[in-house]
């Protein structure tokens, strides 16, 4: 053996039972954006690193797939699909409508540790709408959110929502700003990893003295208003900042987003306030959201998102409003199929058209083309075996049809269809067999 | 401006219009390998150099995205799908059925000098059949390939046929082998860039003597047999080798191949021999495959392939029988776009359901969520402006229907719904609007 045949670590084959269930899956996340209208685009995996390390702040910078390309450039794979869309937006802008909305399903990069749930190569699948800064395109992102969850079978979820503003309150009545801000919001946003102790004790560094108490209320409120309706939990949160400053500012907004949320169908019951989260880039300005699997809490955020109005600035020099929501594709497909909720199909042919012997070779590649030029997915085998052997190869492939036409149903121009689950087998003439096996609806699509 | 937006020099960004297209165009490749039950899978993009590059020759090496990552491992970028594939069908191969066929839609990237119809980063569609000898896999791949030139709307074709026993004997009736023989498959592979002349003077570098008699012979049969029948254009390459030795061998085979393709329905006139295509890859092991199409001349190859017995032996250190084809989606894609013959729509949504004013908002979103339901891509605007103004979004978006519902139709629990394309207006009530655009068939899909 030459070569040991392997994949690097964090990255993974799909082979077909996954692949055809993930495809599928996939399919359904690509119909729910289009169905509010989101269009598709496609950016390059790998771009310059200039470009994409401006933003993403120091992590990014660590985890990031790194290199110098033969031409001397220094170029990185993407590591998410918002970065690039900025650049886009900025270079292409004029040539789309405003506001424009896009989705992209597409692999990301990261070399960081892999862990469960955790790829170094993953699919993002992300909805975002770049040049409204109405409050409309918050809900939208929130109410094709709820759309998604659905769409993948997830029934009980809750939408995690804070708003960058709520943070900047809370670090002003700290009396911290500046980088000291952004390392509160870091220290905040990792309080499910690090506990409520480890998060006070990194604020300590830089806000020595006002760092437990504020933190104490803000944390308690978060506990109290976690099972509260989240226009009340707005309520709540109004008055830990006395009605003022930018943490009041924030609570509007995110009361106005929930009231047009509900007015798209967004049930409250899907939605909570939780002041805690901060999320892990530097670039969001708003409302920021994480979603969490009631039955799979321990993959962390399914899909997350918020808005980022300074980003695509970054690139043109020209502030645009940008807010977007993103799924974590291969955590909740792993989480589904552990817990037995995604089924697996192993083929995506309907029938398999046997050989029975080599006179009625030519018959069969003519009933599977016929089959094929309706829709049909028709498998031939490739060298004629035992009939037993074929309908077991069909049987064992997830196949559910076969057909079969021996000496006397040639004479006839019949095949006898059998359907690999039930075991019943009956005969059809030829037009008859490709009616039945064209019906939609039928069978494994 | 901070950062000047750009991508990388032969990447690109696809446009929504470009990429609605290029998604349909993916998708009937995807419908046409599933009709024949090609199963999918899915292979890291990036993989450890040392099993990539074992086999895929000088001039891959060259181009392949290649650097140290963060761990210190030596990895590389894919640079095709069949590696890969091969990679994993020894790592795998004992839980996938046999044979196995599968496909795979995915990009691969080469650092290659970008030009017209060749990026950098370039999607192939892979369809392999492996762990059959039987020429009825290679036929299969031929029946595929003929449906996927159709499925892409490419109607006048040749699929070009060669054999590498056939250059085997060409080798030896000069006398070389070994390495000389590789370096002769490779002048010849490259007649049509360097011409006959330069070929001729490449292989007189190892063969100083015959060289020039024997490829003239070689390339005189190459004129006639082009616009032959391939059953009659192998009688002429056999008598070439005096019906002895590989090459005869070579010529059977093809034999063997072409007459189990026509029971799958593949016409002769899409077929045609042609001795001179070698494909650059060292894997090849017998019939080998380019297809040139005909209104396109100037692209090249859009469909390529062939039996590579060799290569998962490499890995595995047990032969495993495989052959294939490939599609270049981005290669035909441009092709068909230049020549005007994509539909290139702007929208996924079929219909905007406009905001005639704020009071209406509840019910705009109401009859948004309804139709959603049912299938159909909406647009709602984010915010309301003058009716005209929503009205030529539509159309500039290119959204076919607007949904109106003034005070009056509101009255009624109705609906106008207008036809942006030939300007009709017509009232609907709710169920009859929902129905009437939920109907299939209709609009954009």
């Amino acid at each position: 053996m030459a070569v040991q045949p392997r994949v690097l670590k964090g990255f993974r084959d799909y082979l077909p039972e996954r692949m055809i269930a993930r495809m599928r899956f996939i399919r359904r996340v690509q119909e729910c954006f289009e169905r509010y209208g989101f269009l598709p685009v496609e950016t390059p995996a790998l771009e310059l690193a200039e470009l994409l390390l401006t933003k993403g702040g120091d992590e990014v910078a660590r985890q990031v797939y790194r290199f110098t390309d033969s031409g001397g450039r220094d170029v990185c794979l993407r590591y998410d699909l918002t970065v690039p869309l900025a650049r886009m937006i900025a270079q292409h802008g004029q040539a789309l409508p405003s506001p424009f909305k896009r989705y992209q399903i597409a692999p990301a990069w990261r070399g960081e540790k892999p862990q469960r749930g955790r790829f170094r190569e993953f699919y993002q699948c992300d909805a975002d709408i770049v040049g409204s800064d109405s409050l409309a395109a918050d809900a939208e992102c929130l109410a094709v959110g709820c759309d998604l969850m659905a769409a993948v079978g997830i029934d009980e979820y809750r939408i995690r929502i804070s708003h960058r503003r709520i943070l900047d309150g809370l670090a002003a009545s700290m009396g911290v700003d500046g980088a000291d801000a952004h390392a509160l919001y870091r220290a905040v946003d990792k309080i499910d990893k690090i506990g409520v102790e480890g998060a006070v004790a990194e604020i300590r560094k830089f806000a020595p003295e006002v760092a437990a108490d504020a933190l104490k209320g803000f944390l308690d409120l978060n506990g109290v208003i976690d099972s509260l309706d989240p226009l009340v939990a707005l309520d709540e949160t109004k008055r830990l900042f006395g009605g003022r400053g930018a943490g009041a500012e924030g609570v509007a907004e995110l009361r106005g987003m929930i009231e047009r949320a509900a007015e798209m169908g967004v049930a409250a019951g899907h939605l909570a306030i939780d002041i805690s989260i901060a999320r892990g880039m530097d670039y969001y300005t708003g409302a920021i959201f994480e979603t969490i699997a009631q039955r799979m809490p321990e993959l962390g955020s399914v899909m997350s998102g918020g808005r980022y109005d300074g980003l695509i600035g970054t690139f043109s020099g020209k502030d645009v409003s940008a807010v977007g929501i993103s799924l974590g594709l291969d955590r909740i497909f792993d989480g589904l199929a552990e817990e037995g909720e995604l089924e697996l199909p192993r083929s995506t042919a309907k029938v398999m058209v046997t050989l029975f012997d080599d006179e009625g070779r030519a018959a069969a590649h003519a009933l599977a083309r016929r089959l094929r030029e309706v829709g049909v997915a028709v498998e031939v085998p490739l060298e004629r075996r035992a009939l037993k052997k074929q309908i077991r190869a069909a049987d064992r492939g997830g196949v559910p049809y076969v057909a079969i036409q021996g000496p006397d149903e040639r004479a006839k121009g019949a095949w006898n269809l059998k359907d690999l689950r039930s075991g019943e087998e009956r005969a059809f003439d030829e037009e008859a067999l490709i009616a039945r096996l064209g019906e939609r609806g039928e069978g494994v699509e």
